[in-house]
């Protein structure tokens, strides 16, 4: 992704580009695409720091782009080393390489713990918070005999089903998502599990600032970041419209596998999984099934650095802005259906650069929208 | 399957004839496929009962084939007539339809209620005797649902799900598959709702003789039937190795639908149906799940004769026997390994006419094995 001195395992960030790279993503309008275009198209976070509010005005906004701070940004740095935690960013060697794969992949991982278990292959183990006995029974069971059988489990720290895989998981390697910042764990009855998970084998990751508190909002990205983690995600008793669900979408958006647990159809913890079930989630009734399925994945090597990510792959550096003229071009050629961006660049005979360099600017005027797929659209009346 | 008065809703056998397919079906070493292949070489059954003596002494039987008598015929025939029942043969007006398809299919099926029932689309409802309360309020719920719908429910009188199935399915219409003779029902608990289904709209079909009493082995047997007569087999609650996979497994076999209803993987009674999920089974959280899949295949006309059933395609009437050479070439091309019939044609370079003359010799001297699709072996040793 970046020529910031890249290694055999990876990037290796300097304390100096560390910061960098947190100023861009806590900046406005920059999120995973924004900032892996960014740094793509700059070379790096300080270019691209630097290139911002003028990247902002030519997009079109009439107000300054707020930029983070270093001040700001070492405040949080040092934040969380007094927490323990630190922040890893993506392509570098503690990085978890299945969520390195994703779209809109976090540019930055706040974790605490044994980071290193982030680099056994992961599977996800979701459901209800309102579990039955015998349905934390069987999640305590998975997570168990697939954690001794040489995987981490990675679940979202809630009530019932989580608790039960983090719980089972502790000796073998556990990791909790939180969907605040690392110092705000929630529920708070499991403020203890954490602490546990943290002082034994376990791992604590969040993609949310130090000190943010989670807003309901910010659990479906939690929910994200699990299915981006793990290889695979087995869901035990989950309800109709569940966070669960929504976990399994994204999983199964990522091409990941979903497990699902049958359960009777009488019981509402279990209309969710059924649903799976129906849609084509695995059945599963015992570790073996996702043991199984899961082995040929395992065994791949997703350290291996995607093509794109090659430095010489990248623009490098500032260029000539693109012409007015051209900015028209796109910008009229936009609208608040979302399209490829590779059809913008045969639709208007531009080159990449100049079409990828002006989504810049419109999204950090705060004028695009970011799709699912790569696909843009803009914002219209904002 | 035979030119015994063809009529538009298939043949209508005279009593004549009936008496005369019930000695052939209760002879020695006849089975239904071996019954087919005698009315279709030889045109009818009273032509087939005159020659199974030669037939079977010249397959090298050493003593007389048993041939039942008219007497004994005449004599199950009024006791079921007296018990309120009939005999219904294969191709007539009333034969369950989808049944006649099935390789093996009773020439002759014993019924009492409601026949006009049994050409309505059924599904099959099966499950464990020692049913949960639950399973049994979804078994109940998913034959009142399909049988709203206009589908009749077979099931096989067995405590459990079985009952549930049946007694839900009263009003709309139910069929109760027998392992023994019409009078002689099983489990003795469940005399009273066979009265209740027969006095209602409902169906008991037996493909055994009159007074026979059910053995362990019979019970498989009674569930091909149900698996004969259903387009669809839905299995609610069934542990592994249970009877109702071994109905699956016919219904499967037979190229029909099965459901089965997800349970916890903690409940021993929900391993054989979360096996048939695992095993491709449609996953079944309600009845519309079964309307759906079922609802292209009971469109079908299962009436449609099937070609070989058309008159111009029979061997018809008594033909000079083989010579004693052939019949060698035949039992010399047979062993303990069942071959299909086409190769041993190829292999002899003999007739078909032939090949199926000699072959019936054998069947009838007790010297052939019949396999599933029509796979046949020499009994070696017997």
């Amino acid at each position: 992704m970046s020529n910031d001195g890249a290694g055999r395992n990876g990037i290796a960030l300097s304390e100096r580009q560390r910061i960098a790279w947190l100023r861009l993503i806590r900046s406005d309008n920059v999120g995973p695409a924004t900032f892996r275009d960014l740094i793509n198209h700059f070379g790096s976070a300080e270019t691209a720091l630097e290139m911002l509010p003028e990247l902002s005005r030519r997009g079109g906004s009439t107000r300054a782009i707020r930029v983070a701070s270093t001040a700001e940004a070492e405040k949080e740095l040092s934040a969380a080393y007094r927490f323990g935690a630190r922040f890893i960013g993506i392509g570098e060697h503690d990085y978890p390489p299945a969520l390195r794969q994703i779209d809109g992949a976090p540019p930055l991982l706040a974790v605490k713990g044994n980071a290193a278990i982030s680099a056994v292959p992961s599977l996800g183990i979701v459901g209800s918070r309102n579990a039955s006995i015998s349905g934390a029974k069987f999640a305590a069971m998975i997570a168990r005999d697939v954690g001794r059988a040489g995987y981490s489990i990675i679940s979202g720290l809630a009530r019932g089903i989580d608790t039960a895989a983090h719980r089972a998981s502790l000796e073998t390697g556990t990791i909790a998502a939180l969907a605040g910042g690392l110092d705000q764990p929630y529920p708070p009855e499991n403020i203890g599990l954490l602490d546990e998970i943290i002082e034994g084998n376990g791992l604590a990751i969040s993609e949310m600032p130090f000190g943010w508190e989670p807003r309901a909002r910010d659990f479906p990205r939690r929910n994200r970041l699990i299915a981006g983690v793990s290889l695979g995600l087995a869901v035990v008793e989950a309800a109709s419209r569940s966070g669960s669900l929504i976990t399994a979408r994204y999983a199964a958006d990522f091409g990941r596998l979903v497990f699902a647990v049958p359960g009777s159809p009488l019981d509402p913890r279990c209309h969710g999984t059924n649903g799976l079930l129906k849609d084509g989630a695995i059945v599963t009734t015992e570790a073996q099934d996702i043991l199984q399925a899961l082995a040929p994945l395992s065994r791949i090597d997703l350290f291996t650095p995607p093509q794109a990510e090659e430095p010489g792959e990248h623009d490098v550096g500032p260029m000539a802005p693109p012409s007015e003229n051209d900015r028209i071009r796109i910008t009229d050629a936009l609208g608040p259906t979302p399209v490829e961006i590779d059809d913008i660049i045969r639709h208007t005979g531009l080159s990449a650069s100049a079409v990828y360099l002006v989504l810049l600017e419109l999204d950090l005027a705060g004028r695009l929208h970011r799709h699912p797929g790569g696909l843009v659209s803009l914002n219209i009346g904002e």
